[in-house]
């Protein structure tokens, strides 16, 4: 399966070579010390669950947010403002693990942690997609999972120090993608196969409450069962105590910082939530705010820490989220799939509500402070850039990466390309009820244009992002002509990754392709 | 607190001195690379559950077992025939991890893996103890626990690797002594608050059923949740893939694999039970030895794990237990208390049953293959012996240590020190129905001499070792001066230590010292 040409930029070509270590990050002489990289990854955070505005103008919810942390980043590094992620969030961290885009790799939903379970809804007309619903494996021959290397197994075999804390949910219980040690990590902080806490709570044990814990019970936090310690917080004293072996050597390290907030279940961070109450904001959404804002704490003692270890200036912070903030009600306060506005719906759904992001970058002496960044980027992209920015130019990976490295535009963050392709696949029923581009939806964006695709309907789409970023109207009848052409594009995309289509129950035969 | 002379060894005498790291072990041309170390620790065995002798003759349940790897662990290094832990798991774990005796850090019994849960049965006339019931702390000011520097975070600021994997159980939920990555370990696999597993089989997730959970339930190997795999080859098999990294960097490292077995529950290891139903045991002991054999099976894959990476030459390998084999029935199976026969009693006991243990070490280089110590060693002498054997000659310890390094046993087989005193405080109530040497008891052994006191009823023992392994005959009444002088020694150490003892609930106060 050869790489077809996706922009101007070109593909992503992996030059295969056989190398098992790179000693010079052991050399006590480098040149240039290769840098800290920190991934710093939110779950379920919608684009305006912050006080940084990512769009041209502040709207409520920036203001509702607390998040001077992120300000703070935001002022030192590169905001990106068209950074994208899936609908959902196994996809999103398939992809930033493996480079792959989600129609690729066929992770194309939330994985359940128990194997072989498909937690794609039932529905009386489809049966399931043949996707990964075990989820990613580095080990090859795992029924119903991509096979892949995976990004800190490349950065461990160059010299650095891998570090994961927080949500993995890459893989099933029962396969070896249930376990961070197998992905290249050398240290792992409750991390396993589950997507959410059981619980935020030290005083229900995260979950481990003797006769009550769920698969979601988060493992290896017993030193902080009863302290009052909330989980965010819990996590991030791990993960900088883990730092202090790398940050004692200078060794370079990668941190993976996955935090289970701000996904359900919504509890009270009490440090946080008294401002949001006395806002009147009701008490899901009060609850809400206060995990934003106990995250934003996260990484400020993240970047305290580097400040006081003396190493800010050679270490990289990336700010991501996994998917579009939740517009369920509930477990969300107010009207359903109106959490996001102006972007329309939320996790889950194709629509901006669901899959844009807010991102940050840092990167000292490469990226100017205060910058802004409008070109459009993806989840998979992480993985090409974060081996270009470790330097790591040959490298042994058996998957083909579709991810494109973003380190050019945090060179010259002007830069644009209105050619690019992004595509979206999710050939699943996520929710039973359905919702605003929720369930077997497809989607494509080129510069400014985003066509939607409906599997089940043959129904497409056709928004102009630049003019109306609330996929309110409907222009796929002003310019059918560039709805051809974008459904073109998709479709032979999706057919060259041989992307999973749901099946027809009355024919037993896979939906169409796009446009056919 | 000064330490006194013990024997005509000397006290360890730490020298103080603060180093925060010893570059040497990065240098790419040492001139003689530092070992690297496996403590391989069993839970629960008892002396003679192996196929090798530790005794002068075969004994039946020598006949019984079938420990290959044991057996070709002994051919290549040295057997001691004399080694020591106390009679419950948390207080041996501490002294191995502080290298101080139990009468010294106060963690006398086992520990809850519930934070201010005192695990002593209740008693009519005593009152508990005030031993450290939170166990061991690496942080100072925790309520009942011992503060003390623990011997991996010394190895790791040396410059090994340190790896964690299975049972840890020195401290409670809710203290820093929970985690092991609070001890100097660089990865922690399995290690928690718990002292056994709640399951061993992968059909049960080691416990972690929805709904079914206890603190017992084995974290961090939901990849092998369903699989098939009994817990000791998954424990197995995740501490040497963690071992490929310092092996790769050719960094020494430090390995604690401290198997759950073979502590209950006695489950069946299916690969190798059905030997042991043909031989006609009982269901109880068919279980037992299949938890045996399967531990052996471990030993033998580490040992073939080090041929293949060629690093069998620079690695000792100690075989430990941390108690003398269970002799409750059920849930053994038998007559209660024979399951050690010679030796008297078992688990809990400070008879030998109880505090006997087999002990195996191979130091390619220094050991002579198929010799034997028949010198008694106590399991806090792992804390020396370690730092000597890796070359750590200054470093900083808070506590003042008890343990007495081994290595030259190692070098000189032969030698012998009847005058060395070892110790065995045990002023808490193990189980409520006593039973031989079981509940508040101390003990002490000084060459072929043992005295066994009585904290409750003030009533000593005297058994002469090398002609009545089994304790059968009191010879107290024969060497009343010899009582009196053991006992001064004994009461002396434990006044100098400020050892715990219970108190008596009519008075209020703690029992007398012995003899007093």
């Amino acid at each position: 399966m050869k790489p077809i040409q996706l922009s101007r930029w070109g593909c992503i070509c992996l030059i295969i070579c056989s190398i098992s270590s790179m000693a010079q990050f052991r050399d006590p002489r480098p040149v240039k010390p290769p840098p800290n990289i920190i991934v710093f990854l939110v779950d379920d955070m919608g684009w305006e669950d912050t006080s940084v505005p990512f769009w041209d103008q502040l709207t409520d919810r920036n203001k509702r947010f607390r998040t001077p942390n992120m300000e703070r980043l935001a002022r030192e590094g590169v905001k990106f403002t068209n950074a994208y992620a899936t609908p959902v969030c196994t996809p999103s961290r398939v992809s930033m693990i493996t480079g792959m885009n989600a129609a690729h790799h066929g992770v194309t939903n939330w994985t359940s942690p128990r194997k072989d379970i498909n937690a794609d809804a039932p529905d009386p007309a489809l049966d399931t997609a043949p996707w990964n619903w075990n989820g990613f494996s580095p080990v090859q021959g795992v029924p119903h999972t991509v096979y892949a290397t995976p990004l800190p197994a490349l950065l461990k075999t160059a010299g650095y120090y891998t570090i994961h804390a927080g949500k993995a949910h890459w893989g099933a219980m029962g396969t070896p993608g249930a376990n961070p040690y197998n992905m290249g990590f050398l240290v792992n902080i409750a991390g396993h196969a589950a997507g959410h806490p059981q619980s935020y709570l030290s005083e229900e044990n995260y979950g481990n409450m003797p006769g009550k814990a769920t698969p979601q019970a988060v493992p290896d936090l017993e030193e902080y069962y009863g302290t009052g310690t909330f989980l965010t917080e819990a996590l991030t004293r791990e993960a900088l105590k883990a730092l202090d072996e790398p940050v004692r050597r200078k060794q370079p390290f990668y941190l993976y910082l996955a935090h289970y907030a701000v996904h359900v279940p919504l509890q009270a961070d009490k440090k946080y939530i008294q401002h949001y109450q006395d806002m009147g904001l009701d008490e899901a959404e009060a609850r809400y705010a206060s995990l934003i804002e106990g995250m934003d704490a996260s990484l400020g003692e993240v970047m305290d820490y580097l400040a006081a270890r003396k190493i800010a200036d050679n270490t990289i912070i990336m700010f991501m989220s996994d998917n579009g903030g939740l517009s369920l009600v509930p477990p969300r306060g107010g009207t359903p799939h109106t959490q996001n506005l102006p972007l329309r719906a939320g996790k889950g759904s194709v629509y901006e509500g669901g899959i844009r992001e807010p991102m940050l970058v840092k990167w000292p002496g490469v990226t100017k402070a205060g910058s802004t960044v409008a070109q459009y980027i993806m989840i998979e992209d992480f993985f090409p850039t974060i081996l270009e920015m470790a330097g790591i130019q040959l490298y042994e990976a058996v998957q083909t990466v579709d991810g494109k490295s973003f380190v050019p535009l945090l060179k010259n963050p002007g830069q644009t390309d209105s050619l690019r392709t992004l595509i979206w696949h999710y050939p699943n029923k996520w929710i039973a009820e359905g919702g605003p581009g929720i369930n077997y939806r497809s989607a494509l964006r080129q510069g400014r244009w985003k066509l939607v695709y409906d599997q089940q309907q043959g129904y497409t789409e056709l928004y102009d992002l630049v003019a109306d970023i609330g996929e309110k109207q409907n222009l796929s009848g002003v310019y059918p002509k560039k709805v051809s052409a974008l459904l073109s594009l998709l479709s032979e995309q999706l057919q060259h990754w041989n992307a999973p289509m749901p099946v027809l129950k009355a024919s037993g035969k896979p939906l169409p392709w796009p446009g056919k």
